[in-house]
């Protein structure tokens, strides 16, 4: 296994033995490591010193997302953010178990590839470096086009688009979906901009020749994957024709709106009135509409059971964008007052064109409605500053620094941020646990990092009352932890409804990484090894000056109530202190 | 002694005795003990539980400056900030010790002003609240014109320009000049954003009837004046036609250029060819040559014996600017690479006009040009951009936030900042103390906050070499700590060049405040007394989230060697936490 590192201040690369140390360790849990070992913790995120981290999941090649970390431009903080795609599967398939891009060219404005392919002749992988300039303002899928057109339709794609350019706070790294849609997003904390930072606009590989993933046990590893398949598939939410499958991630739109939990009009009701136009099944009976015949999700990536990506379509039938997902469509929907899904949709494909976060750029679109440059619920005016955004205007640059920023500079002081970075579509003050993780996670404000709606609002894993703050720091404190090994494997975090309800999907899960590493971790070492992942980020967050002052709500949610519920955030700071006080 | 509470939220008003504890404090030992003991550290600096604290020094009411505080937002610190007026000694003849603005209007847009005057009927002061929205966006001297047209020639007024009003993290608060010029700045750390985000637009002091100063030792307090006073005239800096009365502050550009320390084109040299024509020598001449006779220098604040505000005047004689200090000939002129004096006095009274500090605001300009906004040395482009500021258009929010987050939002890297606030005109590369008074202040980059030019490069208070970090952290913490005591005095920072040199006139700064208070501190006292205050400030500052890995320069100034030196900031960061490791 290798460690493929990229220097683009001169645009070579070396390749180096994966250090034993790090043998066991993948994605989320790689990323960050190496981050912990070699960033200065006080490095500016978008100077030389940074690095840029790719790490495939320990069981990627046969099916999963990849990590991206870096210190980010937005929070300040580590940073890991993941995707699906068919890229890591590739990098995968070289062995590559981390992909480092270091320094950074002296020449300004000046974008290069890296074209990374196998040679057959020494059985290495090998790197070639060309400049990338014509495609610097183009659209996503313009420049993904002529890339497959130019390297053929087998390569896998990691890009950055204009926002990643411009050093937006709010720039994405892109990578190819199945159809070659430019359209799967490492979508948070700006990692874009560090890509952009170091000149480097694509990372095209072609996996032609490689020999894949090496198991050390296939028996067991084909064990593993068969009990958590068999988990997936029985689920209600994630089997086929299931809810995810069905109406993809926005069939949370209605069920979070009924918990009075939908942030809505920037984060000042929990409850918004055109929620039913927006939601999950509103795109499935819009599409049935227009297509005259339902239409099912499919996977973002190869070999997905879920298969929760959707398409929405215009009046004609065309496509107009994939995918309108719960957080997109909240961000760009509701918490901006917009209940039209072609105006969601279209701000959804314009993030996409971008290169832009469409949770991070729908809550600057709501702050910036506060400010009063568009009404709420105005959704053309909306799109036309995504256009601003896009165009690198003064006005496009203040959105695509991000939402905390974008509120300094516009005078609003009701900011929905945790270290800079906005919160996704979950309101901390009607759910209370996942309020916790957006406070405590090394990540800045982050559902994902642990999911605490599972059993506050789902009843997966457990039932927990979402508006008690009573319990909900241990609750948190354990999804954060088995998340950073979820994060690490390789796997979508969607496979945590049936891990968390179906113990034997669970074992499945760690039989797999088993299968994979030759190890015999049991259930029991899942949380240890996600604690240990967490301890590496907090400890570079500490050493990059946070501290328990930034493991709080922004003020306005302890004082300003919440309709319908009109409670306030009301865990006290002592809860908050004890997540990671007892590490 | 009173405190003074004003209540924005409902406009009401509070006297209260000034507690015990607090009667050996004033000035900034005041604003930051009130700040310290009444401000959450984590709550917003423009909402409704931060508080502007306004406090007279010691000695103030007979000659000197007032000291304001706040949490920042410019820098999340805790913050004081204090200008040369007679508004402090307004509000010293009233006995009021400080005057604290609380709460926050419902409504938004709209300002009041508060009128503080005295009852002779029961011996009092008293406030009345007047809407204020017919100065809302106003040029401030037009606005102070209308004002003293209104309440008579003899108020003193405190108040914000359109800086304040738009909630830009450059702002400052206004006083009067001795002629009624809309002059004197509190300008650093965006204190005038707190008192906009106050509805506050002016606190306006009739001071008729006040009973004046109380003196609890008047010999004492005369002995210490005489000392004091003694030194001022026979000190070269400060005496009657020397080097401040003569050349104002500006006789500082030649100096620093010689030295290889005055940062030109956003600190990409130590050096600026054209720094001979916006020096002091150049201001003396040129009004020489447009007058037909030579201009020494005035009082900004009534009794001031040093008298270094300067005016500089146009071609046909008449006044164009008071005053083009160092900061802002530096700032506004080197730092942007502008040699011509009408353009930098323009620019100058332009920041006036708007409410805005000329340090933050000739910083960000240079990020600006950097950025590629204007080219460096383009003073009419310059002047384009400061209006834009004062319009408030999305350009001109970017760079009214301040030179950080303008920075942040431009994609430049290379942000000469400390905590949020940029550096003033000693490029630390070339002088090492006042680098680490940069870094470890807790007012973010500030010079005055430990003055260690004095022995690095002008020979007062001892001789350091300024390219050597050698016992440069026990330096800059013996000018931390003794300037926050003078910062209590009331005494403007200038006489600490005769008291460093001068033995009795350091005495005589101490006889007067035992003057003023009946105590018996002694020259010892000082940097104990200043160390306390000090303390306080890095508590709040350490529970808002502040922390060593924050008492750093940028990281560009430690691999970017500075011409024509070639140094980088050596200084280890071990030094720079020994500064208060060993407080």
């Amino acid at each position: 296994m290798w460690i493929l590192r990229i220097n683009m201040t001169d645009r070579s690369y070396r390749l180096e033995e994966l250090p034993e140390a790090y043998k066991h360790l993948a994605g989320r849990g790689l990323t960050s490591t190496i981050i912990h070992d070699e960033v200065p913790p006080t490095c500016h995120p978008l100077g030389p010193n940074n690095k840029l981290v790719f790490s495939p999941g320990f069981v990627t090649g046969t099916a999963a997302p990849t990590s991206a970390g870096a210190k980010s431009p937005l929070t300040g903080t580590i940073k890991e953010s993941n995707a699906g795609s068919e890229w890591p599967q590739a990098l995968a398939s070289m062995r590559i178990r981390a992909l480092v891009v270091e320094g950074q060219p002296q020449e300004k404005g000046r974008f290069w590839m890296a074209l990374l392919s196998w040679n057959k002749a020494n059985g290495k992988p090998v790197v070639a470096f060309e400049p990338a300039d014509e495609y610097v303002g183009l659209p996503t899928q313009e420049a993904y086009n002529r890339l497959f057109a130019r390297f053929g339709n087998r390569v896998s794609i990691a890009g950055i688009g204009v926002a990643g350019e411009y050093l937006y706070g709010n720039s994405g790294i892109v990578f190819q979906d199945i159809q070659r849609r430019a359209t799967r997003y490492s979508g948070r904390g700006g990692l874009g901009a560090v890509m952009g930072s170091k000149g480097l606009k694509y990372i095209v590989i072609n996996r032609e020749g490689a020999p894949g993933v090496q198991l050390a046990d296939e028996a067991l590893f084909e064990e593993g994957r068969r009990k958590l398949t068999d988990a997936l598939r029985t689920h209600n939410v994630t089997k086929p024709k299931g809810a995810l499958n069905t109406y993809g991630t926005a069939v949370l739109i209605n069920i979070m709106n009924e918990a009075g939990g939908l942030p809505t009009r920037n984060f000042s009701s929990g409850r918004f009135e055109g929620a039913p136009n927006i939601s999950g099944e509103a795109i499935f009976e819009g599409n049935k509409q227009r297509l005259g015949k339902e239409l099912y999700n499919h996977a973002c990536s190869p070999g997905c059971i879920i298969q929760c990506s959707n398409t929405w379509h215009k009046p004609d039938g065309s496509e107009h964008v994939s995918c309108v997902e719960y957080e997109s469509s909240w961000a760009l929907g509701a918490d901006c007052g917009i209940d039209n899904l072609d105006d969601v949709a279209e701000l959804v494909r314009l993030c996409n064109e971008y290169g832009l976060d469409t949770i991070e750029t729908g809550t600057t679109l709501a702050v910036a409605m506060e400010a009063g440059l568009a009404a709420f619920g105005d959704g053309k005016k909306a799109i036309e500053l995504v256009h601003e955004m896009g165009k690198g205007t003064p006005l496009g640059r203040i959105l695509g620094s991000g939402t905390e920023t974008a509120a300094r500079v516009l005078g609003v002081r009701r900011s929905p941020t945790v270290k800079g970075q906005s919160m996704p579509a979950y309101e901390p003050r009607a759910v209370k646990g996942i309020g916790i993780t957006y406070a405590t996670t090394t990540m800045g404000a982050d559902h994902t990092a642990g999911y605490t709606i599972a059993p506050e609002i789902l009843s997966v894993g457990g039932k927990a009352d979402p508006l008690s703050p009573e319990g909900k720091a241990e609750l948190s404190r354990a999804f954060q932890a088995t998340t950073a090994f979820i994060d690490s494997t390789g796997h979508c975090l969607f496979i945590a409804f049936a891990v968390l309800d179906i113990p034997s999907g669970f074992q499945g899960m760690v039989d797999e990484v088993n299968g994979v590493l030759g190890t015999r971790f049991t259930t029991d070492d899942v949380a240890k090894l996600g604690m240990e992942i967490l301890r590496k980020e907090r400890a570079f967050n500490e050493a990059a000056g946070f501290t328990k002052a930034h493991d709080r709500l922004p003020e306005f949610m302890k004082y300003e109530p919440l309709p319908p519920h009109n409670t306030v955030f009301d865990v006290p700071d002592s809860a908050l202190d004890a997540v990671y006080g007892q590490m």
